[in-house]
């Protein structure tokens, strides 16, 4: 059929040609899809409940007012961004001006490959750590750079020992060992998840750590792109890379969430944070890609952080999504799995390294050929009804084995849904030895 | 100061570095801002109004629901496909599938972004007719494309009598000349506007000259980006290109808005609809990019496009745009300025050559050195009030002549706002000659 034929004609561009299925299809759509019984999702971080009352309601409002219909200036609409300044000014310590240092975004997303349009080319090359949240590779390779990885190390006595998450390291000379006279860019996270066989962990990087990091991006003029999205979750505290120093604050922009912040990751909200030098090739670049986000809830999220403080949202939002991961963890405290609570944000890492699948049961190729984590994650959604995410996905093929014996559950679901997990996953029971 | 030094040493990708102020932010931001009366903004196509009741109230009940609030699926909610498929199997005559053939985007805007980087890579050519939409030319350049030019031309007399739409016309033998092995895609649009020094007109392409068009392409196998967010908007019967020939319709992807199509342009829900060895590859593009559109408008969308016909909308639409072009049209009548209503969309072209501002009035450099229309609609703002978009931003430098003479005013706006207008257009008659 000439059909084949002219399909075979129209060549994509080389960014898009692998079309590999990423973790997200294979558990969301295709396992869960084939099940008969409803899958409990526990994958993917979005919210099993609704953004709070306040911001719904702003949002609501919203869509009665002309102006929010419509386009909103491509920078963001100005009372988001300055809600913006509002709220983050006291943490960058200096006041942030709406006009020239602040983006609004479609989503942290787009923040990001925004940022990357906007300083990298075809070549250059941008340092990621390992874990890595995958969206960054594949927004590096749009922008046409080359990602570099630098692995996190595990302690030395990792695998026979429960060592503290501060004994997690990056080696600074294997870092400076990466950089070259082609490094634009530096993924710098605030927490990064990590694990190995017997420990998984939650490493958040000490201010000294962050300020040697800081001074080889000084010395390289490498720009600091660092993912602040949880920042309203995290439990205990942390820096903010770009408050380090005033060098360091040159070179810095801090990507933020509403989707995160609000629990409305459908909202596609987000923005970045920097000096004018940076903010403004960042919006010349996310004029180009997507014109403006969307208008009506750039205006509920400007509301959101008006009010946020005022009715303790921040707080109580800490609290629940804490109780959340108690009440998800009492199963693996049953269960004798040892398991994770991050420092920040809502997936818990729980090492199922004790539960044995059977050895013939009929994975397909795509799954099999993967590590071990992609066959237990594909095992569960079948078999208990579960989906969770593996997170060899966020890892290197040298590396992976590392992260295979681990799963990664987002807690940030209804605690019906919660409890009803639990039920299904006591069926594990029968599969540890 | 260390700062400036720092800021210099931060070097942004070739592909944004020109910030060169476009006309949105001249006419919008820049003049209009430094007016101490508001201006009337008939520049930019916005609508001056809000989305019908029934879409307003189906996008807050989405806000009342868990799902609509969080992720969608990348390809875009399954409601919205299912709608889209709804409504434009019809007109594409054959049963479009949600599941392959229609991807939803974060506007017609990302979705054309998504096509390019979908197929176009750094070197290939992509050919945009003339006069073209400025956010084209910038999403070709994002995806390392370069734009060819083939320019419509005025009918033989065009410049001494008035002459039918239907003479203007696309050399194709020129357009074939323009083809070489690189071309990869061709913009093509159903109707563009066009005019010259005395006679401005819509252009509305023939089915002949279409099917000419995709007869190039197919040999050539070019893919086909069809422009269509205007859709619900015309006024004469009009054909779909992907329509005349299962050839073309393998290389055809046709963009649609449903800012457009329900006076939400600030919702930032659009889409691409082709066969799935097309769409497959701007998904691909489109997660890389945005990752999800915005999840509780597109359930609005989904909900207007299954209510529309029963309600009346698409009619009702239409009707309502043509009066407000024929009140606002008075004041010209008036005036004795010559204009031209389009078949379609909501752009009135003035021809303002009559009117002549000051030889000394003070312009600032980056207008003075613009073509004569920049200059006419910076002081239409300053001492008229009034914001229009001056057309040589659609039109190359060696071409812009032909343009420089007219004004283009959007009718989307409030009966009041228009009649406010008029009322200040009618302040031209001291400066007709
Ligand atoms: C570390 C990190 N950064 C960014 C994002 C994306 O945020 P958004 O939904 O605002 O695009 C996510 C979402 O999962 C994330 O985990
Ligand atoms: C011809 C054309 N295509 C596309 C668009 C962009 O549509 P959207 O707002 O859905 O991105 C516009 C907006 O003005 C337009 O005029």
């Amino acid at each position: 059929m000439a059909s084949s034929t002219a399909a075979a004609l129209v060549r994509p561009a080389q960014r898009v040609a692998n079309l590999s299925k990423d973790v997200w299809y294979v558990t969301v759509n295709e396992a869960a899809a084939s099940c008969s019984t409803p899958v409990i999702n526990l994958g993917q971080g979005f919210f099993g409940y609704n953004p709070p009352s306040f911001v719904i309601q702003a949002a609501k409002e919203a869509l009665d007012r002309v102006d929010c219909n419509q386009y909103s200036p491509t920078q963001g609409r100005l009372r988001l961004r300055k809600a913006l300044s509002g709220a983050y000014s006291p943490y960058f310590k200096r006041i942030l001006n709406p006009d020239t240092e602040i983006l609004v975004t479609t989503g942290a997303n787009e923040g990001m490959l925004s940022a990357f349009m906007g300083f990298v080319e075809a070549g250059d090359e941008v340092i990621v750590m390992e874990p890595f949240f995958d969206q960054y590779i594949s927004n590096i390779q749009m922008a046409g750079g080359k990602v570099v990885y630098v692995p996190l190390h595990p302690p030395e006595k990792g695998a026979s020992e429960v060592c503290p998450a501060s004994e997690w390291r990056l080696d600074l000379e294997e870092l400076r060992a990466k950089v070259s006279e082609k490094t634009r860019m530096i993924w710098a996270n605030v927490e990064i998840p990590c694990w190995n066989r017997h420990n998984p962990i939650g490493k958040i990087f000490t201010r000294e750590e962050l300020e040697a990091i800081g001074k080889i991006c000084v010395e390289n003029n490498i720009i600091i792109l660092s993912d602040e999205v949880y920042d309203r979750l995290y439990y205990k505290p942390f820096t903010r890379i770009a408050t380090l120093s005033p060098e360091i604050s040159r070179l810095t922009i801090t990507v933020g969430s509403a989707g995160k912040n609000f629990y409305a990751t459908g909202w596609r909200v987000g923005w970045l944070i920097g000096e004018p030098h940076l903010i403004k090739y960042c919006g010349a670049a996310h004029t180009r890609i997507c014109y403006s986000s969307v208008s009506p809830l750039q205006e509920a999220a400007a509301i959101g952080f008006e009010q946020a403080d005022q009715v303790g949202f921040w707080e109580e939002s800490k609290k629940d999504m804490q109780r959340k991961m108690a009440l998800f963890n009492e199963i693996w405290d049953e269960l004798g799995i040892p398991y994770t609570e991050p420092d920040g944000g809502y997936f818990v890492l729980a090492n199922l390294s004790k539960v044995h699948f059977p050895e013939d049961y009929p994975f397909p190729d795509h799954v099999s050929s993967r590590a071990r984590d992609f066959q237990m994650c594909w095992w569960l959604i079948k078999e208990v009804g579960v989906a969770a995410i593996p997170p060899t996905e966020f890892y290197t093929k040298e590396t992976e084995k590392e992260a295979e014996d681990y799963m990664r559950f987002a807690v940030c679901k209804e605690d019906t849904v919660l409890e009803a997990a639990k039920e299904r996953l006591r069926k594990l029971k029968d599969f540890i030895r």
